[in-house]
């Protein structure tokens, strides 16, 4: 099963894809970000994140994709723009008929750790020794993603 | 030049069609709503609102698109699922390469009535003299797309 993982936001949206064949063995595939700039329109920022995740999906065609939950809320105006990143991503998705599980970040926490209050580093170290890598992917945008997809793998049932 | 108004929202979507030859003759060609049952999953409601939107697209034709501009915050979770929408919709009209236009509340309330502190129905009696009609569009949300619609066509240089 492959499995793609989404942390959204508009500068910067995460993505990590991982070949799950149990809850045990997961392979990575590659991981990126997709990076749009404040100094471009805004629809043409749109326009750039549905072309390449477009393209993520058409190259590695995942059977699944989880994205973060959106649970803990900052500023009104960031709060609009990644709503608004997520219904782009969100339609992009569902128009390409993919399943689409969210996760709140505490639970995502608790399938990589074991517990809620975990702090990015234990999540980025858990995704480095899960995936059998040498070095935590980076940006962290990009380590969310795969945390977040793990996530969704630990969910299946064996 | 066709208008397309849209008051975006989750559960309702109103939208409005006006021909404009100019500032002050308008025609008005059709206007409805979008609507989504909560029941209905969230990537459901996503692609429903996508395929009636291009529906509107497909049918009218429009040169421009006018949509409020997220100005004044309510409760953080309708923020979101508001923001997802706005997404969905921007997306839906940027993949057909229709100029986008926002406004914020009080510019439309402004080019409606001349002032910006106009009550709702205030803004309704405007749409439904400027556009010669017997009676107030209904719902309030179709109401509100067309008076948008009609603020975008104000800003028509003469």
């Amino acid at each position: 099963m492959i499995v793609l993982g989404i942390d959204p936001g508009l500068s910067i949206t995460g993505w990590g894809v991982t070949e799950a064949f149990s809850r045990d063995k997961i392979n990575l595939v590659e991981y990126g970000c997709i990076k749009t700039t404040h100094s471009t329109p805004m629809t043409q920022r749109f326009l750039n994140i549905n072309t390449e995740l477009q393209s993520i999906i058409d190259k590695y065609k995942p059977n699944v994709v989880a994205i973060e939950k959106l649970f803990f809320l900052k500023t009104s105006k960031s709060i609009v723009s990644l709503g608004e990143t997520r219904g782009v991503i969100i339609l992009t998705i569902s128009l390409n008929k993919i399943p689409l599980f969210e996760y709140n970040p505490k639970l995502v926490k608790i399938a990589l750790t074991g517990y809620g209050s975990a702090d990015k580093r234990q999540i980025q170290y858990m995704v480095k020794t899960l995936l059998k890598l040498e070095n935590i992917p980076t940006p962290d945008d990009a380590a969310d993603a795969l945390a977040i997809a793990m996530c969704h793998i630990s969910s299946i049932k064996q």
